[in-house]
């Protein structure tokens, strides 16, 4: 069947709000860590990721076709008020630890909408063309990378920090799926495009999840 | 003489790193209000005026060619700490305070930019272009007009407060020009340029960015 922008496939619809609705929080994540960042270096840098966030949020809602801010609004609501208690159980202590719990937030909710994705009808290579794959050389990283590189007593802080945003995030996986059945679906559908049979579908995201997360925090030289 | 990137006119790389600081911390207050908007309609408007504010900064910092968030900040750099006082003074009461003072701090910057821009000595063409004309459907404009629009005791609140950030602002023009000789300079070129003789450059000046800001109440349709 053709891609029909003026009636998407349900599920879509549902994977790109999630999408969305997780971009913004991103965006806001990183500003908020660009507007009280050490220096203006940091601040420059912090302020380009958040615009790319943006930028990818806007690509996965034109996915949709949804005019103006009100459609994507529309698309999201379903989710709002999905992070409040990720965010309530995660207040950094300082800009490196929010800086931490932005890069890993954004980076569990893109790799989760990533691989529901494989569980669309039509795969997963639009979305996927639309919200990227995991980049090696992310601007925030490199920005978390080096506070962590010139501080010893930072990067195990931070170690610890990661394990426990981490944990959080994953915390939210089953309560996502339980509360959007096409988002369930997708992830049934998803593992059984899959080689690892075996687990029951959250077990296998979850743990996919927690793979790229292991990659994300070697990448910037952390302990997972 | 033609335009020659790798070395700009000491003016315009002064005048490029103020406009390009404004415009930074113009994002940041602009994406600050819509992490903490009312709905999401009026959020994702705000991050899209934020993330415009810093297209808008890198169109200009192309035009000194500087490559890199380390090249920006050494062109920003002049004027770190330069809206303190501003900021200081300025403390908004509640979120619509908190956006009007970003569309009258970040529009007063920008017609300061675009005037100073007359004394360049190849004009401001170039500088126009990359900074652009006061826009009648600035996103963040559109969403604060309809709030007060919806609320009469809001709009006298916000009414008052406009006259403070902008006095407060305007405050800044001799500071600014003070600090930062070429700026000085652009000054008397763009008043030598333009037909209103007889007032001092700093005048002038004041008097243009008065009517400019008297043009944004009228859309915000708040008395100036």
């Amino acid at each position: 069947m053709d891609q029909q922008p003026s009636t998407p496939d349900p599920a879509l619809t549902t994977l790109v709000g999630l999408a969305a609705y997780t971009g913004l929080a991103a965006f806001g994540l990183l500003a908020a860590r660009s507007v009280d960042a050490p220096d203006l270096g940091a601040r420059q840098t912090l302020a380009i990721a958040a615009g790319e966030a943006l930028e990818r949020q806007q690509r996965l809602l034109d996915l949709v076709g949804v005019p103006g801010p009100e459609g994507s609004a529309a698309v999201m609501t379903p989710f709002d008020g999905a992070l409040a208690d990720f965010d309530a159980r995660t207040t950094p202590s300082g800009w490196a630890e929010g800086l931490l719990k932005s890069v890993v937030g954004l980076g569990v909710a893109q790799d989760l909408c990533r691989e529901l994705a494989a569980g669309l009808p039509d795969g997963a290579a639009g979305f996927v063309a639309a919200v990227g794959e995991p980049r090696t050389d992310d601007p925030a990283t490199a920005v978390l990378a080096g506070a962590a590189a010139a501080d010893g007593v930072l990067a195990s802080r931070l170690a610890l920090w990661g394990r426990r945003v981490v944990g959080e995030a994953l915390g939210l996986v089953p309560v996502l799926l339980a509360a959007h059945p096409p988002l369930a679906a997708l992830a049934a559908r998803a593992r059984a495009a899959s080689d690892d049979g075996g687990a029951s579908a959250q077990a296998w995201l979850v743990s996919r999840l927690t793979a790229e997360h292991t990659r994300r925090m070697d990448r910037l030289g952390l302990a997972a």
